[in-house]
């Protein structure tokens, strides 16, 4: 039976990638984090082991002790408990320095280096899961008018270069002006921001950073999305086509319907162009 | 008595700038904007013409009844009001129109480049107030800190990216991240959202937007950016020298030291570098 490790954060990728995983013949063994990731995970894998986020090293003896030689990581951290909750063990301070000295602001790739130093391969999260990325096209009913269209492409821009400098991967536009911006709150907060600014109209507007990994930290997107769309009165969502994991596409849509709100999933090509 | 026109928006900017230019015996002709503007503006000038945002036809037609060659724009338009209660005349969506034409997304220069095609000069908003400017260096009695002087490193980076996607001028940082980016909500807002997330040690960058015609629209800082800083738990504040305005600067500056905030202004040049 081949083995694969999961580095668990939160929501639903870590329990569909389980599920997933075991019914095609992998033992999962799961590095939950506390507080973060959902603990019904345990009832599809083989093993979990429960760490505070920072306890690299924990994570790290659990994988040999269990012979682990691959893993994937995915599902949200909750970037604004970084500063009440991390408990950093002497691997993860290592991993700290690591990062200041190769200046890479990003601590899952310099995450997944460490493990294919150790010999542990970092495979795309995705990879037993291709039908949950974006199909590219519209998914709904209604197509975006002309000026979601226009707030889009606007967006779209501003996305990427807020991406590039590595602050998030979320905008809301409305009427030609970028209402809110991601950073640190995630893009459940910003929408909800940004869609309080508009008189309606606002797009939502959702990609990878154009330096992103994308084994890990893909944009995820679900009924919830829509559900805080519908709230906030945004009426769009952009996504970029097979960047990003859908869940529960089918009840998303759907619901999207419901409420007039569109979907469409573009390329980064065509939106450069 | 010379003659000059005031365009008027929110906080204390438009009042100082009268009383000033009163006093340098300026006769000051103000277009004020109801809801935003104070109206104590009335007690120094010579005339007021209250408008509802958009309605620049009348402003227009004041200034000329008025024989204004000359003019100034200052003081804040709450941006989120654009969407509640703007009313666009002709004349505003002649703006607009030119705005799409141009593909000047940014309004005050729109206005300033139809205001001198009418044949009224724009001036700096500081012309009769060069001692506002933010002077270079530390004003407070504490410096900034090793790791305050790092974020703030990050964050003026960050914040001049995100001025020339013109998106907003101020980024709060803390522990390395971005934190918070201001977009449509205000600076106040951002720097609450911000500091709510750090676990005290935030710093606040504002700064101006690489290509903002430096004539109106300079970022404008005073004792509320202090008590906000308070109240959010960030402890220092980077703004650009000689490209901010400050009121009250010395209770701004009291009022820091009391709470062990650093206040620092420096120039693009040497964070560039």
């Amino acid at each position: 039976m081949e083995r694969i490790g999961l580095i668990a954060g939160s929501g639903q990728f870590p329990i569909i990638f389980s599920r997933e995983a075991t019914a095609q013949g992998y033992a999962v063994y799961v590095v939950a984090h506390r507080n973060e990731t959902d603990p019904v995970i345990e009832e599809h894998v083989a093993a979990v082991e429960w760490i505070h986020l920072g306890q690299f090293k924990r994570a790290l003896r659990f994988f040999k002790l269990n012979q682990i030689t691959q893993t994937v990581m995915m599902g949200a951290i909750d970037k604004t408990r970084i500063f009440r909750d991390v408990r950093p063990d002497t691997k993860a301070i290592a991993l700290a320095v690591k990062m200041l000295h190769t200046h890479d602001d990003n601590l899952l790739s310099t995450v997944a280096t460490v493990l294919e130093d150790e010999g542990i391969r970092v495979r795309s999260s995705t990879f037993l899961l291709p039908h949950l990325l974006a199909p590219k096209g519209c998914w709904t009913r209604r197509k975006p008018s002309k000026s979601e269209t226009d707030d889009i492409a606007i967006g779209w821009r501003r996305a990427k270069a807020i991406g590039a400098l590595d602050i998030g991967q979320c905008v809301v536009v409305g009427g030609g002006s970028v209402l809110a911006v991601e950073a640190i709150e995630g893009t459940d907060a910003t929408i909800r921001r940004g869609g309080g600014f508009s008189r309606g109209g606002a797009v939502v507007v959702k990609v990878c950073k154009p330096q992103q990994d994308t084994r890990f930290d893909v944009p995820a997107i679900g009924v919830q999305t829509i559900l805080t769309m519908r709230d906030a009165g945004a009426t769009a969502l952009a996504l970029e086509a097979g960047k990003a994991v859908v869940f529960d596409r089918e009840e998303m849509v759907a619901l999207a319907d419901r409420h007039g709100i569109s979907i469409i999933a573009l390329s980064d090509g065509e939106m450069a162009g």
